[in-house]
């Protein structure tokens, strides 16, 4: 089958040819459908320090995946031949402190797949059934946004947002995502900021009330006048911008909530004492989602109408062009881009 | 001024003539642009055992109110001469245990505007200023049915709601307020029940996605069907009938959660072993709303136009025709009563 | 082997000869030092309507399990020959709703060790590796008094307890640890009530503040003395007595919460109204323990001599003498009763 | 009356005679039986530039204070004379968007009793009723001592803590406070860091089941170790120094949470990315004392016995010989230090 994987250390992806993989006990295999890039594809295609440090090549990419299972291997009963999956990429060891206690998405040995065994960049690609998270109905390329979504969902969600004011900070794919679930789930108001008006664009497509770009203007200040100088309850972080950061301790109002999901080159200054500590903020560190509690509420704004991602889905191209996918990343203007195997 | 008061024990009310009422240090003088009727003013016009128990006449009703500010005491800062204001009706003691902990809402010296002190089924009212809640802007009947709507925002949002599925059981003007709050929170499917077509066409109007007739089939049958057999997350018991909440019990999913607020007649018999502790189910008594979180939380959802409360509004009449409202009532064929002075 | 086994429907229970079991890929074979008697038991014992209803004979007992890895199937890799183990109890599909959203301890097909399938009321068990909760260093009845001491620990941690007052009503082994818990979790003020002055004994043996005995004055009346009329702030329901549930919902403070993890031998009539919702009171139905979260907490509190369970461990039998251990349940004369084969 | 004073800007204090203040409506005059100095006092003592920021001479110091109700205002009715009572320092404002729902301890126009308005530190202070916390039977340096360990109790139970393992970083008087809620609170196990082996000693006496210097070896290493590579659960973060925080973030468990108290002299470089966001870490930002909650546990915790904070008390000075008291707090070999008017 053709597949686009690293195939050896240093810049650059390529298509391959490779054996479908078959599927072992308790494993489904499934015929890819939709896979969308992830920015920490672009730092793989690129070979940047981090992924020096973490991928071994040769190894198949591609996480964000939906496929139809094509075939079930010995014990598998909770998926069916047919069914529209999408697929949870954290692999957890189960027996971690962290595992034990409900917390597998913090497993202190996790694997992912499309990063560090093989991904879906594939005509087919062979998961544990568990991964397999059904999603008959929907579209393929909303399936494979499942999992991405999940991240702002669960972000989102680790405190009540109905009748709460929120900024989110950084309009890339999951921000996008965060400003829809927002909405969804009742925010009485959301703030969208970006240094690209492109992305403030579908942000604003996505139901934000108001966008700001952090070019044209002092965003803080302009959050503090909004909100009768309170700020906001809610600060969602996407962007990974220390200066976005610094921003939203600055306007996010005393008691406040910060939910960081988006990754920062290196550390961050940050006034702890007089932004954190006397502001009584509550910091949330996210990463992945809740397996699988997320995807049900994640499935459930979907399925309800609640939310309606279209807006993101900006791009589909066919496997064999991904280089112009991946061109699209940097950009920045792109919402979600998908590859067709 | 013109007032309705209940004057002396026994059943019936009565227009009375009495004097303005001026405002003390701390307190504001209302005009009153709407008052609505709760079923506890059903309660003291009939007179039943607990009006006999709790109400020492003469004293004029209404605690669901709009006014605008007319006058000010000394030290009244927060509000303006001019301002619309709806009324936090339940003064609290600030000493107890309760109120020192944060629980003003549970004082155990709670004191009723409308019920122990005078209220506002009348021209002027005059309250404490900390109990006025600037809502300019608003429609007075939707002002003066913020109080019962915290009720419901109160119930709704003792967890998270957004991505779950909810239940509403009983459509009174709570039960109504209950379903448009969900939906406008992100639950992905919202249920409603009641035993009168009525009220039923008025909970799909707020937006339930089903409604069921409990006279008209079997409704824990219906709702454990439609959720796969899983039952819903979340149930807003607004009925306070035996009935529903056994039904409730059974079709609440395993670990899901309960908001009582519906006031049963009687004790209830519960089969606790296996609805409640075999199922891990959580359940809330709510009384009153958080003073004033709740209220921020209602405005927020108010104003944000993400819940639109008018078609609960059904019925509106002078103060002088308020037997016409009060018979209402016991119709069961209508939402709000509103009666304007 | 030796085993003690429901052989057939009706009353009773037999010492029977049987193969000792191998085990499978995934699971451990544990030779049993110590297999505790729980209240179940009893109900299997009887043969009762629930029994009936039910356990499939035949079955060899015993849930609560101390034992020693004799062997390990293909693919054990967490545990080791030689490891102390205690042992979860509950079987969960991780497929249900349920699992699936990290509530494994309510899955909609759970099964029960030694209920449902053989347990360890015999020489030598085998369970799932996962099940297995390493326990080296600690006395084997303590190591088998985990499973149920778990449940105390779920139903006292549902919220924090530190520096509230906390009632335990109903004395049995599980109310007792949940008296040790309290204390060693800094709940200010324990009271514990019972009809049993031998259990109130062992209540204040490992604790308690007050103990009270219900037939011997107005229990509901005393607590409120004792706390100035405010009520306790937190209340574990241990006896599954309906009266102690209407005096503990009659003194828990407004705004406090009541774990109820005894269960009730038929529905309860609760005066919800008054008792639950005007109070503002919160009721959690607790069962089994958080798998494998309560673990953690539990084994912390054990090792970290915060909590000394020896006065609960009343009594050991001989497996052979199980008649004698079965026989002290019904007096009410012992705390737990521990089986060694 | 004496009093110790800043009476203009720049370094120093000084003894003052003035007026004893007499109590307006709703206010009480405390006669001081105990004021303790506070690193805050320190701040103002030096002058430094947060000071010059924040105080305007002239103003009685001394916020941690234990004085007996020699005289009431009108209105007052909760504490009468001859009462023992603590203080809570700050004063809120009641209207702005914090108190309204409930978090007086974030008000956004904070006034702090011997910072912005007269303190005690002196033979009588005048304070709202409100701000009296009735503390009969209490050692009056005790009563003292609540206000700023209400903070460390506040720190700690903003999750719960029993059963779990926790690393107090920075051992002075509410650091060392820390120590004592920790264990008094069931936590398994509690590491304490300082760099000053005074300080550590006195953490021993407070509970502490190990110590360690920062300057005597690796802190972040040596916790690791000691819990089996997991890190600790919890940390409570009391030095405001910036290695002890990013040690403290290496060292706290994936899904762990850090409360953060200590006051840092300038903004802190944070790994937020590898540190916070990829272990899903929680940071609580905590200031002041929740408004009353945290006196009744901090109360409850001292009268239950649970807690004997004597260790902490090292020094008693007479108010004359103020200069011994803050000349020891430089010296870092000083638990509280208490002051006797």
């Amino acid at each position: 089958m053709r597949a686009l994987a690293k195939t050896r250390p240093g810049p650059g992806l390529e298509i391959i040819d490779t054996p479908i993989p078959a599927p072992g006990p308790g494993e489904v295999q499934l015929r890819i459908e939709a896979a969308s890039i992830c920015g920490t594809d672009g730092h793989i295609y690129t070979w940047d320090q981090w992924a020096a440090e973490n991928i071994k090549p040769p190894v198949i990419l591609g996480h964000e995946l939906a496929g139809r299972v094509a075939a079930t291997g010995a014990g598998v009963t909770r998926v069916h031949e047919g069914d529209l999956v999408g697929v949870e990429s954290h692999l957890f060891d189960g027996t971690c402190s962290q595992c034990r206690a409900g917390q597998t998405h913090l497993c202190r040995n996790l694997r992912v797949i499309g990063a560090h065994v093989n991904g879906g960049y594939a005509e087919f690609v062979v998961i544990p059934e568990a991964n397999a998270v059904e999603s008959n109905g929907l579209d393929p390329a909303v399936v494979a946004l499942q999992e991405p979504m999940g991240n702002a969902v669960h972000a989102a969600f680790v405190e009540p947002i109905a009748g709460r004011t929120v900024a989110v900070t950084g309009c890339g794919p999951i921000g996008l995502c965060a400003v829809g679930i927002a909405k969804a789930a009742g925010a009485s108001w959301v703030v969208a900021t970006d240094t690209e008006p492109y992305r403030l664009e579908l942000a604003a497509r996505m139901g934000a009330d108001v966008t700001l770009d952090g070019k044209a203007g002092d965003t803080t200040q302009a959050i503090l006048d909004a909100t009768g100088g309170d700020g906001v309850e809610v600060v969602l972080e996407m962007s990974g911008a220390a200066a976005a950061l610094d921003s939203a301790l600055r306007f996010v109002t005393r008691g406040g909530r910060v939910s960081l999901l988006g990754i920062f080159g290196e550390p961050v200054t940050v006034d702890l004492s007089n932004l954190v500590i006397e502001k009584g903020v509550r910091i949330y560190g996210v990463f992945g989602r809740r397996i699988y509690d997320t995807w049900e509420r994640t499935q459930d704004l979907l399925r309800s109408g609640a939310l309606d991602v279209t807006p993101i889905l900006t791009h589909r191209f066919d496997l064999a062009d991904w280089q112009q996918g991946f061109d699209l990343l940097g950009t920045r203007h792109a919402g979600k881009v998908v590859l067709v195997p």
